[in-house]
């Protein structure tokens, strides 16, 4: 499925966040990872000046936002819920990792809107609430600085949502393969540049070609892991020259 | 190796920030997912209270952190840097996904300490800048809507980090790292050799500084992309110091 529409099927909900500018900061966490869906479980001010302004540009991800008193009717017309919570809760479904987590909640989106589901900034979610949801998910922190905030949190899962439902294309770039500005030497302009500077080497005394040693396989294994371009053959090449003309070995005619 | 080693070794670099706040916001993201060195290179204002502020419990990080002029000073002692980047520059790095370039760099700082390079708020990193990093990656983020804000982008590439350090690794080998012969060079010595070239070709004529053309960048581009180790560096500066004895600019004593 078009990964656009995936992640369009995703709704995040807020349960009882208490401060306005959290609300702005996770609309637009969602919208840079192509999220819109925002549900408020009874904000305690919403709408409100500061989450315009934390929004920027995802303002109108709150003018649509939908506003219930619980998180069943946020839930509503959805089919797969996970709930964001940092212990395992008695009775609560099992916490998983956010990669397999997110790749189920996907999977469930395939057929119908799912949802993330994120607990109030100071006391998370309730036992009950979590009993609403399908699945829980942690965010493996520092154990020792484990003070995630909640558009960082929603940031984090988002960037997972937007990964997972890109995987399976993966770009051009992710080959690491270096792009070529000027066409790739060729072996013999490699070996031809190994070999003016084995003469200057030579010329200088750098290189005594009596006791070789394993300078020339050295300079061969580095020219052969850097993959050379016929550009840059040239510059070497010329720089080698340059000293040359200086030194009196250079091309005389 | 332990993963809260290998986060221990990554450098968080942030060039030129505008806004205390993000500061703040980085090291707390930072410190959430266990990373804890960070370089502020020529910030306009720190420290600052709103550092203090908005890191919360993370302000150790900021008392420890390292205030440089220059990028090249921030990369002193490390081996490999990714810079964050939203477009491909010119003879820039190519840009790469979270997730492949997040698994090479936890690879080379299985070896060495290792940088991750964000730009300042507004204007990103300069073309500069961007050279003196071996990698480049990008947050795939929603094309309409790419404003993800300095903390947030720390915390995305930080939770890949911990997410790739704690997981079942792959070795050095898969990821396309060259196992080394002899210890990778820090980036001062590839600075070291870069300017080193620079002099011998300024010397020879090869080179005019008043004219620079693209020169410099493109042989730092081609150092960056082959992976310095250390003795190669030793070599490659061997070589030139022997050009300059016979041309008479080496040293004398």
């Amino acid at each position: 499925m078009n990964p656009e529409v995936l992640l369009s099927r995703i709704r995040v909900v807020l349960c009882r966040p208490s401060h306005p500018g959290n609300i702005g900061a996770v609309a637009r966490a969602m919208k840079t990872m192509g999220l819109s869906n925002l549900y408020l479980v009874s904000p305690k001010q919403f709408p409100d000046p500061e989450a315009d302004t934390r929004a920027t540009g995802a303002v109108d991800l709150l003018q649509r936002a939908k506003v219930t008193n619980s998180l069943a009717d946020a839930l509503a017309g959805s089919t797969y819920a996970v709930a964001l919570s940092a212990r395992q809760r008695d009775l609560g479904p099992v916490i998983g990792q956010p990669r397999e987590t997110v790749a189920r909640l996907l999977a469930e989106a395939e057929f119908a809107e799912v949802a993330l589901v994120f607990g109030n900034e100071t006391v998370g979610l309730t036992n009950e609430e979590i009993l609403h949801c399908q699945a829980a998910v942690t965010i493996p922190t520092n154990p020792e600085f484990s003070s995630l905030n909640l558009g960082s949190a929603v940031q984090v899962l988002c960037h997972e949502c937007r990964m997972a439902a890109f995987s399976g294309k993966p770009p051009a770039a992710a080959q690491g393969v270096t792009p070529f500005i000027s066409p790739a030497a060729t072996q013999d302009e490699v070996e031809g540049l190994i070999g003016h500077m084995e003469s200057v080497m030579t010329e200088t005394g750098f290189f005594n070609p009596a006791q070789p040693g394993r300078l020339m396989p050295k300079l061969r294994r580095l020219f052969g892991r850097a993959r050379l371009e016929q550009d840059e053959v040239n510059i070497l090449r010329g720089i080698l020259a340059s000293t040359q003309v200086k030194t009196g070995h250079g091309r005389k005619g």
